[in-house]
Parts: structure tokens; sequence; C-alpha cells
């Protein structure tokens, strides 16, 4: 299998020219939630040890939205993942960072800079939310690991590729009261306390227990469930859900502006 | 002036594909405020008499931003227009309607359907805002007409152009919070009713006139000014400016969610 993806791949650098729309190129923030920290996919690069955002080209009959689909299912493995299309790159300066370079030599390639991977693209930014455990990482063709990364600790990435997860986590923060952020990061249940740690982490900044509590139940989208009893019973605390319906309404308006 | 343009123009149509960036182009969706309306700035093609919008391609130096200024610059002959970019328009769908053929035909281009033109383009889509009375509208090289339109009554518009509208209204009433719209839109001096009647346009719905005032200048971001007589002067109401620091300071935290 990986074999084969490789194969296909050193093929689609001799005959990219003809099956991607020029210019044009996705990069993926995938979002996760795990251990109260938010995460990031990254793809180690093998031809330069680099790191970089889960990324490709537009296949000439391919929608720009479906090629950050096919990207995000490929590294992920999971289909119907929330994505928002956030930003498109389109700087000359980002194009010239030559990073295939060394891997077109090792691949023997002619007249490096004719090549079409050299050329100027430009790239259209998508943050997904996904649900951490339910992610099985796998590397694409050019690297050798796929794996989650903290927001706050991030290693090299090429180009620009810190400044599209930074934008990203930008436009997150402001649309954390219209997108259903906490419905696609969050499993089936939850403790509250999980929810207002993501929205601690969206915001930067801590936010009051009782406080948040009260303003996010006051929007009737959140289903107590039954109390889950794990050992010291009288220190768990309740498990809520989204009350789906009530949830996606209530983004239609807007939640609470401050937090 | 007119006339260069044009063979400026009919010189681009043979040596486009060497200067410009493939399958990218920008969209201005251009914002005005006149008469109490909401209006769009639109231009009226000579080789078919649809509308479209402003538009353009990119350099193959130039920053896609860039492009989208050079654009509004030339149709406005403004500078230093407050302008965002928000949504890539990238659907392979919005290739299919060939609408430069008969430009193609009429300038004797032969292999038309081979010419850079006629290629696939996704589009950045951008709006702006400016005062209506400084605009000064100038057709580009393809149109006969540069012309204001409400954006309640559209005329037919090529490809997309009217969800692009559509989209960038939509972006508009999500950031009407957080970007100086006001500012961009009014003159120096302006009665508050002007400034309420855009937020009206925006969220599309009537809002109370005691509420508005009372919230608008409870964030202090309004000055007012010497009460100016013309005629009737006890019903001449209060001027206002915006106080620019103030202004931008609430920006950062976003004015009210509900008004």
């Amino acid at each position: 299998m990986q074999h084969q993806e490789t194969n296909f791949f050193k093929e689609q650098l001799r005959t990219g020219e003809a099956l991607y729309l020029p210019s044009i190129s996705v990069d993926c923030v995938i979002f996760g939630f795990h251990a109260g920290q938010f995460k990031v996919l990254l793809l180690k690069y093998k031809h330069n040890n680099k790191w970089a955002l889960p990324g490709g080209f537009v296949y000439k009959d391919e929608d720009v939205e479906n090629a950050a689909i096919r990207v995000l299912n490929e590294r992920t493995q999971l289909k119907d993942i929330f994505l928002q299309q956030f930003y498109l790159f389109g700087d000359v300066e980002r194009s010239k960072e030559k990073h295939a370079e060394k891997l077109l030599q090792e691949e023997g390639i002619e007249d490096i800079d004719a090549h079409w991977l050299q050329q100027r693209f430009v790239t259209a930014g998508y943050y997904a939310l996904v649900e951490y455990n339910k992610v099985k990482p796998v590397p694409d063709a050019l690297s050798s690991e796929c794996t989650w990364h903290s927001i706050t600790d991030l290693p090299d990435l090429i180009i620009d590729h810190k400044q599209i997860i930074e934008k990203g986590l930008q436009v997150l923060r402001r649309q954390l009261n219209f997108q259903p952020v906490g419905y696609n990061l969050l499993p089936e249940v939850f403790p509250i306390k999980e929810l207002q740690l993501i929205y601690e982490t969206i915001l930067g900044k801590k936010l009051d227990r009782a406080n948040f509590q009260r303003k996010i139940l006051s929007y009737g989208i959140l289903d107590k469930k039954e109390k889950h009893y794990s050992g010291g019973a009288h220190k768990a605390p309740y498990l809520y859900s989204f009350n789906k319906e009530s949830y996606f309404k209530a983004l239609e308006n807007g939640l609470a502006k401050e937090w």
C-alpha cells in the first residue's frame, strides 16, 4: 500500500503538470484536542527532515474544496470531517523557498528549475476540527511521520506553514461562537470542563468555571447524561452531550460574545 | 488614455499567458452606501452586454492582494481602500461558462479553446468599503460602463458573480462588529441615523432608533460635533465623527453581538 503510493507519487512528479491545476495548492490545519491541549497534525518530509502541513494539489477536474477533503481523508482516515476554508495565502514571497529542490534532485529530475513543483503556488488554507481519538494519522509518500504537535510547541515548518496555523487559529477564535467547535472536537459525551478547556485554548485566556458553566448551560444546547461512576464516585463530574438541534439553531445567531 | 488601455488590453490577450499566474484571478465586491442604500460597483462588458464584478489577473511577480488593490485603484481612482479577502471560489463548475469566447472571436484569436482566458480559473474574492461620493468609477478596457447598483436590485451577472456578492455580504455581516465598517463607508461627519441605516442594511433588519443610539454611544467611539444649522434648525440632528483611536480599540474585542 505504502509502496504503491510511493510509485504513484514518483509518477506524479513526472506527470503532475498534466494532472493538476497550476499555481494553486491546498493546506490543511487539522486541529485536535487531547489531554487539555490543542494539537495540529504535521508531516515530516523525508528529503529534508522538515515539517509541513498536510497538503496537496488540485486535479484539473476537481473543486478546490474537494482537494482539501481528499487530503484530510488520506491523512486521518476519517470521512465527513468538519472543515472551513479560511484564507488564500497569495504572496510572491512564499514561492522563494524551493523546498522541493532536494527531492527533485534525488528523483533524478532533469531541468529542476522548470519543473512544475518549483513554480509559484498560492495556497488555500482550510482548518479542520477532528476528534483526536478517532484519527489514525497516515504519512503521505513524501513523509516519514504524521504526528500531532501542540500548537504551543511547533517544530520548524516549511515556507509559511507556521503563519498558516496562526491565521487558522485566529479565524477559529472569531468563529468560535458561530461554528460547532466543541461538537467536532469532543467525543459524544464529555464533562463541561473539557469544553471549557477548548474555549480557554482558542481564546487564549482562563475562564471562570462557574461563569462558563452558567453561560453555556443557559443556551439549552447541552443534555445532561447519567453520572458516570468510575471509582471515586463522589468526585465524578456530570457528563453532557450536545443537543444537536438546539446547538445548530443557537449558532445561527452566534453564542455569547464574551465568555 | 482609454485608447491606450484598449491597446494594452489587446496586447495582453496575446501575451497574458506569459505575464499572469495561471488559474487564479481576483474579483472585487466594492460596497458603497448612498441615499440609504447599499450599492456595489459593476462593469458592463462590451462583447456580451453582461455585467461583472471588477476583477483581473495576478502578475507572476505580484502578491494576490496587490492585484486586488490594483483593480480597486483602477476602477475607483481611490488609494488606500479598505479591503478584505473573504473567500476563494474554487469550483470546477465556474469555468464552464465561457463568457470570453465572443470577445476572443471578435479579436481574431486563433485556437480559442486553447487560449489562456478559456482555461479554468479560481478566483479570490475581496470586499472593499468605500465612501460613495469619493469614487470616480472608470470602466476597464473590456467594458462600456462602470456604475453603482443597489444590492437589492442586481442585473444579470456573469458566472458566479452574484454568489460572490452574496458571500461578501454574508462575511461582512459576520465581521460587522470587528471591522471598521461605518468608518470606511461614511464621510468624516454624519448623523447617527446614517450609521444605523448601514447596520440595518448589513443585518437585513430594522433596529430600534433609541436602542441603537444608546448602544453605539456607550462605546465612546463617536465624537459629537457642532450642530449643523442648515435651514430648519430645530430639526437638524447632531453630527458625529468616529474617534479613530477608541473605535479601533473597541473593534479588537468586537462591538455588541446583538443590535
